[in-house]
């Protein structure tokens, strides 16, 4: 049976989008519910300043209590070498950098142009390098606006093709398609994902970061796990998205995703009931905020079974 | 290029399934509306009894004016020989007749067992094969519930096979695939379509009905297409569902199911500006419905170029 991994980004996607700022307690209860639910890679946080996202300024400490949960891989995003330094210091698992490669949207992200963010990518490396082997986390490039830009538009494959190159050579140990706009559609994420696999080779790219603007959200994940994606981003209840990105918002929701692949036959190791105790967890911590969802309102269909299961959930 | 049939639902599968019942002007409007952008193909009603669902007691007016609409082909529902003399008379251009594959939601829905359903079937072949054959309406069997049911649970898929054979013996044109309840997903889809196609042939089988209730309704649109399926239903705003299955609701909505099937290069012949005013008619229409979709929301990316168009919509 094939497994997919679910990287549940709430916590750093979702919270870093939205006005309320979730207490630190409720954040660690949050995700020890996900992590009891079977969700194993979560991405707990951001290291930047607390000026610029003060809703992740917690994150040193959310990474520390994440670490003692068994089992979790414990991610973060560093935009910079300051940012991996503090992610060193906390014990994340996973660092990944965002690189967007629509340029002016990285000029407006990250204030950097894609020298700069190779730059800080090449200083990473050697920090990780001075690590014995067996504690350095994974470090991953994330080609963000991949699928297109709101500022510029369109966005050039071979661009992408080239910046994931640079990103290797700098330093990541893979990278990332990220559809920061919600631009994707399936025929796109097959043609990137190829072209990626063709000239990086296939251990150069295992995640997809997929948003639902467009409601396309689902259709693209299937195009990545038929091509061979393993893991996939996706947030609790839909909550996130970019703030930098003007119209861009919808992280895929996490209860669908779960949906979608174990009723198509991939085990994501997570327990739907549980899951909704954790939803239960993330809306009383954020009244004020909606959450999203099918799942959560529809239920599980009657007779429905997890990949590679012989009895029915719900008889 | 290859062209995918958007087949309109709303005024039917939607129309039904909701409280409010439209003034047969407006219904005009509206269908006319969706006709100018493109739409080529529009369910306008039901011939089922006023007093089952009188928000479609104008289907035969209905039929008659869209008629009128050029190079529209006019589809309606029938559940028996009654409605099929009905829509002859109307001169509807295609007849859907409804079977469910669990026979406890076809007793429930429709009040007839599987060979109740035959035996309308064959007297609609009957009804057909008088008329000249330049004037026959097509005339397709829906297998209803056949990705599973609220009330059964899991339908065998030997099942579908079974009633979708005999539905072509006792007279269908061609059968279709109904996820009635939204239970489906993107493996089940592609297995039922090869399913068919591999004993009943491929000329017995084009169409595809699919719900979002669960919220999987455009990823398995992609499964439908990637197999080969030629049309897809969608309702506007995504009204409707069905409303003798509990819990069951949602179609997919026309307007983000364009931008998925324009954006993967599958000309759908819709102008998305001139179906975005039929969305304005039908809002005006349905003052108390609420209306979804992704894209009226979000808007076409920047740059986004129809099936085939070398300039962009939105510089």
């Amino acid at each position: 049976m094939k497994q997919i991994e679910i990287s549940e980004v709430g916590p750093r996607d979702g919270l870093q989008s939205i006005a309320s700022i979730m207490a630190t307690e409720d954040k660690k209860r949050w995700i020890a519910s996900m992590a009891a639910a079977g969700i194993r890679e979560i991405e707990v946080g951001s290291f930047v300043p607390a000026k610029v996202l003060p809703q992740l300024a917690d994150t040193a400490e959310i990474v520390r209590y994440a670490r003692t949960i068994p089992g979790l891989t414990v991610a973060v995003l560093v935009p910079n070498l300051r940012g991996a330094q503090d992610a060193l210091k906390a014990g994340a698992h996973k660092l990944t950098i965002p690189l967007s490669v629509s340029e002016t949207h990285s000029l407006k992200n990250l204030r950097r142009t894609h020298e700069q963010v190779m730059e800080e990518v090449r200083g990473i490396r050697e920090l990780l390098n001075q690590l014995p082997e067996n504690e350095r986390p994974s470090f991953e490039g994330s080609l963000s606006t991949c699928f297109g830009c709101t500022l510029e538009g369109p966005v050039s494959e071979e661009a992408v093709l080239r910046l994931g190159e640079s990103l290797l050579k700098a330093g990541c140990d893979e990278v990332g398609l990220s559809d920061t706009t919600g631009y994707a559609n399936p025929a796109q994420v097959r043609r990137l994902i190829r072209l990626i696999w063709e000239n990086l080779g296939r251990d150069a790219l295992n995640g997809i970061h997929l948003h639902n603007t467009r409601g396309q959200g689902l259709a693209n994940v299937l195009a990545a796990v038929d091509e061979g994606i393993t893991t996939v981003d996706s947030s609790m209840g839909g909550i996130g998205g970019c703030p930098f990105a003007p119209g861009a918002s919808g992280n895929i929701v996490t209860e669908d995703l779960v949906f979608l692949l174990e009723a198509m036959g991939y085990s994501t190791g997570v327990d739907m009931s549980k899951l909704m105790e954790a939803r239960k967890i993330l809306a009383a911590a954020l009244p004020d905020e909606p959450l999203y969802g099918f799942i959560p309102d529809a239920g599980l269909p009657k007779g429905f079974q997890y990949a590679g299961s012989e009895s029915p959930v719900l008889a």
